[in-house]
């Protein structure tokens, strides 16, 4: 059996207490012998800050990109709001995927049957909901230069940040949206603002002529993002892949995350190009952030976080069925009433981290 | 009595239907000697690149600057998809925008108690609900340069917009907010994106600033712009101030728009500065955009264009008295029962957009 390198990095806030969690599944598939992993353990974000003086020290950069994949907790935290911009927590996971080139972040969007009602919206409109949205995560507005704050004459200041977007970044993310679509109903909407932006039009030209010359069958709909943003919350189900920029992306897929009612229950891929031996360097992390407000007290759910773990397990190593194992036992568990805090519903006790932890185990 | 000049663009799709139901209630301020107005009406986007080959002719410009105010339908549609990026509809209403300096747009999202239930959200969720969103509306990623597509020497192509922000651009709009919170609950919700832009860091720094030196009695909270997003969608009636940029203003404020179910009922305010004479240039418009699916077809809800002429008269012309009229009008018509098609609810029949002039109308 092949033994797969694993990079743990917890990261910040709830990071280390959710990861503890996906520590037990992992145990639990070697000993099934479902899969062979060979774990490390690092730092990053404000927890690197900590100790390295940065948010990623190069040893782990090279750490991360001799691993077969990397699971991520999350980063950043009020203890870290002092440090200077260059090396904020943050900074540590954006020069992972920007250096590691994890340019397509895929964000299912799914609501779980059992937690329907705790979503803000009504019942119907999300009873069922399954989307997947495809932001693009190594350009646009995040990476462009200039990005500067410069001091202005008269002492006032003057703040730059620029979107840039080349026809080979847009076409590649365009083919990871219409592949999965493929794989699902076959729709792709494409959201940008070629009204306004410049970085919009080219978006929506390329993404046209790629669907035009490899994916006819595909249906393929152009949204503004502001619309989009709107029709999510008026009616999520019209979706099924969305694809975006970066920033765009970063919005609309935590407005999609939301709608679900299981913030804490949805995991993300951050995946690279394929290389000539079939691999293809990633990342996985829950779409929560680090919640330092409830660090530590094991109110965390580590449902997102072992859903990452699943999704690693499908897209990185090609064990579709260990992933379908985990990801049935997330749902039986839930179906079983264990609800952390949450996701808990009036008249239902919270367990505990650690507990939901045990509860997912017992149902594999 | 003063009279006002009342520059009128109705603009494209809905936007005339829409237009001439406040034509009747401007014909009736005046009958009732509440107001006095001369009105004009021009051309703006698609409708104004069918007659000069542009979306703002220069005359009209020139009118809407020696106008007391201006009021606007929408535009855009499917018909001006073909023209350039340059004359596009939506460059008419950014030129207005831009060139007569109307750098706050003030973007109430009220939830009307006998349309609670036409939200997605959860009727306890958005009962009540009245944030007011301002949007930073003359800067940032909407007017930076460098803003172009060049083409690369393999011939594939590169696509930039550029944010930029000033300290003086996020002063006034900040003072803008803070005013307005003094006059609401005094809370004010600032978002941006300080942990991957630099504009995002300028703008936390400058508002921090202004809220110390002047408004240390409101109660100031910073929130990620993507946090923001959910944080609507989850318990929107945190929120009674939202300022923030011109981008995250643009999907954020679609977003509040479309929680409280009133889409179609929601009226805007762009706003320049006050000069010597104590006026300031001023354009009202719906928040919802020229609906091209539906034009023509007395379809249209002219809530949110009506609800712009009661903004007007309050921000514009100092009447507040004649403003309240407007909006308990459209509040008590939507009580006795008047629906549009947007609106209606089950059992209910639906009237057309001059029908619903005529019902508010009625309640004057
Ligand atoms: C932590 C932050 C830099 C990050 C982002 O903006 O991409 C986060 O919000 C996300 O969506 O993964
Ligand atoms: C029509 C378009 C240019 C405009 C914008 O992006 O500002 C619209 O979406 C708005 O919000 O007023």
């Amino acid at each position: 059996m092949t033994t797969y390198k694993l990079l743990l990095l917890p990261g910040d806030g709830i990071g280390p207490e959710v990861m503890a969690e996906v520590e037990k599944v992992v145990g639990w598939l070697k000993r099934a012998g479902l899969a062979d992993f060979e774990t490390e353990r690092d730092l990053v974000g404000g927890a690197a800050i900590d100790v390295h003086g940065k948010p990623l020290a190069d040893e782990t950069l090279a750490r991360a990109d001799a691993a077969d994949a990397i699971l991520l907790g999350a980063v950043g935290g009020p203890k870290w709001n002092g440090v200077t911009y260059d090396i904020r927590p943050e900074a540590g996971l954006l020069r992972l995927r920007k250096d590691l080139g994890l340019f397509a972040n895929l964000r299912p969007a799914i609501c779980y049957p059992a937690l329907a009602d705790a979503s803000a919206l009504k019942r119907e409109l999300v009873e069922g909901l399954d989307i997947m949205i495809v932001r693009e995560l190594t350009g646009g507005v995040y990476f462009g230069e200039p990005k500067e704050i410069t001091t202005l004459e008269d002492g006032s200041k003057r703040a730059v940040d620029t979107q840039v977007y080349t026809t080979a970044e847009i076409e590649r993310i365009a083919h990871v949206a219409f592949d999965l679509a493929r794989k699902r109903s076959g729709r792709v909407a494409s959201a940008e603002k070629n009204n306004v932006m410049k970085t919009g039009v080219l978006w929506k030209e390329v993404v046209t002529r790629v669907h035009a010359e490899h994916y006819s069958e595909v249906e393929l709909e152009h949204v503004l993002a502001d619309n989009c943003a709107m029709q999510l919350v008026r009616r999520p189900k019209q979706f099924d892949v969305l694809v975006t920029d970066n920033l765009f992306g970063d919005v609309l897929s935590d407005v999609a995350a939301m709608l679900t009612g299981s913030l804490g229950m949805l995991p993300s891929a951050s995946l690279g190009a394929t290389d000539a031996r079939g691999t293809r360097k990633a990342l996985y992390e829950p779409v929560h952030g680090s919640a330092p407000d409830i660090a530590g007290k094991g109110f965390a759910n580590p449902i997102a976080m072992i859903g990452s773990l699943a999704m690693c397990l499908r897209y990185s190593f090609g064990l579709g069925e260990a992933a379908d194992l985990v990801e049935s036992a997330i749902t039986r568990a839930l179906a079983a009433g264990a609800r952390t805090r949450d996701i808990v519903g009036e008249g239902q006790t919270p367990i505990s981290t650690g507990e939901m932890g045990d509860a997912i185990l017992r149902e594999l």
